[in-house]
């Protein structure tokens, strides 16, 4: 799997570098997980533990800020 | 369910953007919870949970940092 | 409720830009908490909660780094 | 009690900085505590508390990042 | 043990970049746990524990940032 | 003790970057822990405390983005 998807940081617009940051930071938590059984449990816990949301939730955004500093905030 | 709301990050001034910062983090938050029904949960047990208020607003003060620095910091 | 008291993140020296890094974040926190009863109840915990207390400092020197930048640190 | 103590974030050194960045997290811990009997207790436990120190270590990390930015790094 | 493999930031390509954070990370974890028989132990336990996976996670998060900055966002 | 080792933030390599980054990491920990006797019995517990390690780890992160940032990220 990769890490980053298309291996660039560069998209079109900010939509698509929210999509991105969405992406590297799941692909990101899979690959730490190496257990695919406890993967899987986990997932269906964390649809509906905050405790995991936050954790996603802060990797996109520090993720985002790296993708539009990459794409110059598609200014 | 756009995740940046109207796809782009430059706004008119800090009161926008700000405004647009917590936007980015409630839709990024919906995003990754496709549980609706947990969600609705969620969201009336949040309101009272120090935890879920300090998530969100981890989100925000990040999310308001890109889009400040992608408006030149509305100087 | 504003959430950038006076909608600008330029300040006339690193003291102001403190005080307003302060106010920016209890003005997220306020905004993201709808149920002011229980605002209320939480703010009278809050004192003496070590958790409530790390929420805003955190958000409190994000929100300073961004206003120092916009201020090109005051140099 | 000043937040920022000298107005400035401009210092000699970085360790003067560094300095500056613990005495800031300390007083923006002190504003937002105003019950100071809490505060007095709350100090105490805070010595033997690993999540008292957490706090204000990451606080202490984020504002020295600010002050080395506006010292161009003590280049 | 090295903490930063290869004793360089610049990678030539995004993936390369991201694999590098998820090394730094995994050897700043390792450098700062001296107890090998613990970090056995601990290891197994991570796998299952979501905590573990955010420390992490952040940490790779915050790297990358870093990597993506030195190699100018591979552009 | 110094907070910051050698008073700069300048380094030969990423490799001294990143000791430099956990060296002042500890000193902070060290420098805000005034107990001594707490200090010994904590590290002791630290040691095996996945949350221990985390406060570590996410302080030498931020440390070292910013003495990569100081050293201009060694290219």
């Amino acid at each position: 799997m990769e890490l980053i998807p298309g291996n660039s940081l560069i998209t079109a617009s900010p939509e698509d570098g929210r999509a991105l940051a969405v992406l590297i930071a799941r692909n990101t938590i899979h690959a730490i997980q190496p257990d695919v059984e406890v993967l899987r449990r986990n997932r269906g816990e964390d649809a509906a533990d905050p405790d995991g949301r936050a954790v996603a939730a802060h990797m996109i955004s520090i993720e985002f800020a790296t993708i539009a500093a990459a794409n110059n905030y598609w200014r």
